[in-house]
């Protein structure tokens, strides 16, 4: 399989669950502003909505959307990032992914809007975010991962999400809790090649 | 089980998709602005992220985040709403889900944030909301229903965010293939029992 990922975009959380997984796939960058592989290929002609990640499979088939590509990962392949349907928990261990993918990324999507944009941006967008990062970190005064005492999914799209903290001038040291748990998943051997495979880290 | 929603809001989705099942449930609305439910309770007593829907469960159990309510509701009822585990189908449909949930209900979010705030919200926002739409519109081209010839999961969702287009001063008629596709849903009963029961039509 191939993943489309930008670097250090909302992809990096596909491409370490990849890795977490032992999964042998092909990477390729596209650049999200021209919209233009690293191959040369016009992404649309890929993904028509021009968004990463996007998986292609061996047979041509693509899945995209990072919640759904990361649920098609587990469901497919032997993991415990995911407990299986049937299992109430599977639904606890989605509902932080999708606060990640929903909630906590888009609330960095007026920062990085803003960037292209004036006038200045109102200051309820900084009060939006600062109130997910708040959710999570008291979600993480008891356990050391954001569903309980295992790594699971949410946790790799929750710490992609707060390596972008600067876009919005704020830093780790006023969420201590969010800061060890960023510093616990840094240290991941999938994350740290997951970093390298992006030039993210050397 | 019990659905804490807020008239008209996402929850609208989740509360289609209950009907459309036909579950038995109990629904009681929380006012978003003072987090208090019709009953009177402190809602972040119940939810801590302060959010609808959120799923009480027979058992007291319960289950936040729409996408995730709604998988689970598909995967523990016989539907034609959403295809079973297994079934690469499935993730197509969930893409469009997640598509909904992140993607064009957070565009909106600034509109409704700007409600509250100064000064006037940057264009980019208009120009990020209108990419979105024109995403559907051109899937929309050649099939009813966003995901196919049904109607599933995604569809309701959507259909919830259509209604929200005036905060944004849009209107239905620059789109003609999703103005036609929201005509489609609103007709249906699960759709209109919903919308009785939370006021949105006599």
């Amino acid at each position: 399989m191939k993943l489309f990922y930008s670097k250090g975009a909302c992809s990096l959380s596909t491409h370490i669950i990849i890795n977490e997984l032992g999964i042998k796939c092909e990477f390729e960058a596209v650049n999200l502003g021209t919209k233009v592989t690293e191959k040369g290929t016009d992404f649309y002609t890929i993904n028509p909505k021009g968004a990463v990640p996007t998986l292609q499979l061996d047979n041509g088939e693509l899945i995209t959307e990072n919640l759904v590509i990361q649920q098609y990962l587990v469901d497919t392949h032997k993991n415990n990032l995911c407990p299986s349907i049937g299992e109430i928990k599977r639904y606890h261990v989605l509902e932080w992914l999708s606060f990640g993918a929903s909630d906590l990324h888009k609330s960095f999507t007026p920062f990085f809007a803003y960037k292209m944009a004036e006038p200045a941006l109102p200051d309820i967008f900084l009060t939006i975010l600062k109130g997910k990062l708040n959710i999570l970190e008291k979600q993480l005064a008891d356990r050391d991962y954001i569903a309980g005492k295992h790594f699971t999914l949410p946790d790799a799209y929750i710490f992609v999400c707060l390596r972008w903290l600067g876009v919005a001038k704020l830093t780790l040291a006023d969420w201590p809790n969010l800061s060890n748990y960023f510093d616990r998943i840094k240290e991941r051997p999938a994350v740290i090649q997951s970093m390298k495979e992006e030039g993210l880290i050397t």
